[in-house]
């Protein structure tokens, strides 16, 4: 199911060396002023280039098809992609018996019966959050002066991301991360109790971005070790500020106006250039496998902005909800 | 939002201290045998009763209303509920202007405008969690020979569960706890690529529950400190099995056939009987608050049949999204 | 698929002669006064008795189970039902070799297998509408002064009902019906072009109810014999009111502001007294059937609350999502 | 809201005058042979050109820009569009300030403050039917061997289709129109009671047609006037034959395999070069309109794909659903 969202929805498109990879927003506000180059600021902070990611060069010029009039959302669907250019498919045409370990090739196979796109992940490419990016641009739109930065805080297991990078590379290996998001001014009352909690809608998008394997909101996993009168957080005045943050601004579901915060784990790079073994489904056996072609040495280098954009879609879907059931009484 | 799910379609209800508490079951298939009994042997699991969770006894019986006829299921939407007995709500109307610690009073307030229940939580309360093992149950029998259990595994930081407890039930405190989550003969091929990614359907349910804080899949949190050649798991048969299970079972957010596995923290109880501050809306000042009234010391104790029918819930939901769009050609 | 809504959304249960029916209504706002005697005072008026309508008492008392505190919603899910009494069962279990004509016995037991509740119809008793008109209640109050009326114009191809209604009974026979619907003082801009169209929304829940054959806006069905010079409604003010109403208050799938029209065709009951023919599946020929029990002669004559009430459903969930995406530009 | 569906989901964008229009479809089977040769044969039948419609030619030629790989739906959303050639702008935007009767202009400025695009009617042109059409091939292929015939029957008031429209066009008018639509071969069981019946799902998709008026399944309009020993259609055989069909093939909102039937009525096309009145929003008073550019005299010529289209979705959506929640059982 590739549509996300109740009012503020998003649907992503597209295939790694197909024609163009996209990104169909709907129940976007109209009004709202909206160019590629708004576009572009974002999606340049997902693009390769720095040390450890890709060395292909994607120029993912964002197209605007549809929803935009004379500069400003006009209130219809926003359609928006970017063609695929600087592809070599042929790298990947080889890999078809031997399923990549980490990857969806084997599960890809299973679901969709032999006839999904393989060239470069077809739609399971991390290419396909070029889209998220997109739509998270929008989506901030929506959320007026609502703060969202995530950073990489560690990547390898050391705080010293480019050493552990550098060292990786060297070997033809890869290494996972650790993002932190952090949402400022963000407004109380959004969220749901039980499904549509911000717990739920923010992880569900998260873990809609190929490698990430686990999320954790305020205090977290160490949350498991801590007593109930340290967990606490202590309101210190009206507005619900409170002391510590154990909850990360949110509790029963609902944000408090305390910032929310989570972190994110990011596996390695499923493609490194080091020999692997895998099962061959040709040969019936278990053998090597080199996979060649252009990759991450640390996909999580470029995950930041990503984070940031799941965070925005899921927050810009829960405030026009909010708005909708419950502005009236609240003006 | 109160209903989860595409086909597979399951709405909460109730209140804490309101006349009964229940679920709404929808799209499930007609000629399961389902009757109170088989409800009972799951709801019994989470009820209250071991050292550690409240001493109310809450009779759970299950209530079904519709949707069973002659033992089986019709096809037409379950109503299953239980009859709240066993209130005594005068212990939460005083805090009425003291926003516990931990807890959605505060929230609530910003987003319901004074007018939710505030009796036991009220909707808030994590009694609506039997709705969700009543669902689970029903789930159950859609996976047919899926095999799902979870297990707390710590609490408060200790393995010693029972010693972790006693502690800060004497101290009038409460602990936190991780649970684990295995789920086997899970076939390959469920779930979708991104938005509808096992993990994000999982992580969607796993976080409507109350008081978790965090999730991981198979490798988790770990796999930001390994190396790709380390993490990849290699397929070692026709079958995908895999030698290790980083991935947890799952690749592009579908299942691989291997064992579905996943950790969930739960933070320590927010209600404790040790005295506690918090900010006063009436008095307009930080102040003590004494919290009356039955309290688990460890809510983690309660809820593995909780988490395992989240779990259950989410793959039945994306096992008839499987067979409705794909099955056909499979077979 | 048992619930209808975006935002405002309403799920309905139950089986004609099980425990209990009844709607679960979810995403109503909080603050709005709501009891059982408001519920009552619409569903008295669907309730049967008036000449013409079966004999069978229902003391359709309204219980709300949940969403309610004080008085007031909430904002948590309503759940609303009424235990079924009066039941005689053995008047339809007789006929489970012969599907009624006219009737959903034949394709129940093809969808659901012989699995589903034949008693009373099971869940396709038009007693089901009962959780619609509670549901319409409470759209009604999320409308504020919207005004929704639906009337029976004619029965039996005749304005006059009472002689039409008459006849047909003292014949074992049944009529059908034609019902009005006028909807006065919505406000201008609810809708969406296309999938969302005030039209789409409003006859796919009339279409939900049991023994509607047809619907038709403003000019409905006498447009394909017009001009368009003929049926073009000119604007005569700033407020975008017009001469005529062809369009029935909507244009591009979005309310105008003039009101909202359109009409219903109801069939004759198909539980008639006289003697039929069906395909007795036992015997494997066409034998004679008599249906005994209880039965309108003319179902139309309980529907206008029940098509009020559609109407009254769509416009709210439109009117929520509106709000949420449109509003504050607006104000 | 753009998208329709559960499981096989089509959603639709653009503008008549922006660089393109077209369709999203997700949840479509993986393995079946599409390419753009199969989309034209439907999308010419929708092409203006004949007699009665504007001589505009759009070269509609569509491209699959994802979701198909070697010829074969891989399982991943299609993305099919097509690029807006031939545009004359100017025609439209001196209308500004003058609503035009029958058309969306006037609710379009109340919903969406003056942002929407006004060239050549914007997205709330019928242009956009062209991705309803699209899906309606894809949705074709999903249902095997069902057969969906949609024809004009009626035009003007008369019989005499092409003596109408010739008229029409001779005095600078239009002409509404009626159409017939037949489903051949539909499995028994499909659709749901109540809000997912056949005929709800039908309407809710022909209503998002631009210009429908009216929708009848079966005897339609006519029940109202009918006795239920005359309406009740009497089952003849094992597999559900009825001797005559006024349920349309429907009943209780499930298909019963007999062909469904149903007619929808088409206004006469609103822009229309004869003089008009409006109220002139500028001028604050009711002024002349003329509307240049070129018109279809008849839209309904145009209709029979569309509708053929609107049905083929919303089966191929309920046939999945179908297939979902209760195939296991039944093979």
């Amino acid at each position: 199911m590739n549509t996300y969202g109740k009012l503020f929805r998003v649907s992503i498109f597209g295939e790694s060396h197909g024609p163009a990879v996209g990104v169909m927003v709907d129940g976007c506000p109209p009004g709202m002023p909206l160019a590629e180059d708004d576009l572009s600021r974002d999606l340049d902070r997902r693009r390769a280039g720095a040390r450890g990611t890709t060395p292909r060069k994607e120029y993912d010029l964002p197209e605007i098809i549809s929803g935009v009039y004379n500069g400003y959302t006009t209130g219809a669907p926003l359609l928006i992609l970017t063609r695929n250019t600087n592809i070599k498919s042929s790298d990947y045409l080889k890999l078809k018996d031997s399923p990549r370990p980490g990857h969806a090739d084997f599960t890809a196979l299973k679901k969709y019966l032999g006839y999904s796109d393989p060239r470069g992940g077809g739609h399971f490419s991390g290419r396909l959050t070029w889209g998220l990016v997109a739509a998270g641009t929008v989506a901030r739109k929506v959320l007026g002066n609502v703060e969202i930065t995530a950073t990489l805080v560690e990547a390898g297991g050391s705080e010293n991301i480019g050493e552990s990078i550098e060292r990786a590379l060297s070997e033809g290996d890869s290494v996972g991360g650790i993002i932190e998001c952090s949402v400022k001014n963000v407004p109380a009352g959004l969220g749901e109790p039980f499904f549509g909690s911000v717990e739920s809608e923010i992880s569900k998008l998260v873990f809609s971005i190929p490698a990430i394997k686990g999320i954790e909101f305020g205090s977290g996993f160490a949350a498991a070790s801590m007593r109930g009168s340290e967990h606490n957080d202590v309101f210190i005045d009206t507005d619900g500020t409170t002391k510590t943050n154990n909850a990360g601004g949110i509790n029963g579901g609902i944000t408090s106006g305390n910032e929310v915060y989570f972190r994110v784990a990011v596996k390695p790079t499923s493609s490194i250039s080091k020999e692997q073994k895998t099962f061959n489904l040709k040969k019936n056996k278990i053998s090597s496998l080199q996979i060649e072609g252009r990759h991450d040495a640390c996909i999580a280098l470029r995950m930041p902005v990503i984070v940031e954009s799941a965070a925005a879609i899921a927050l810009a879907d829960l405030m026009l909800q909010d708005r909708g059931i419950y502005a009236e009484r609240k003006s």
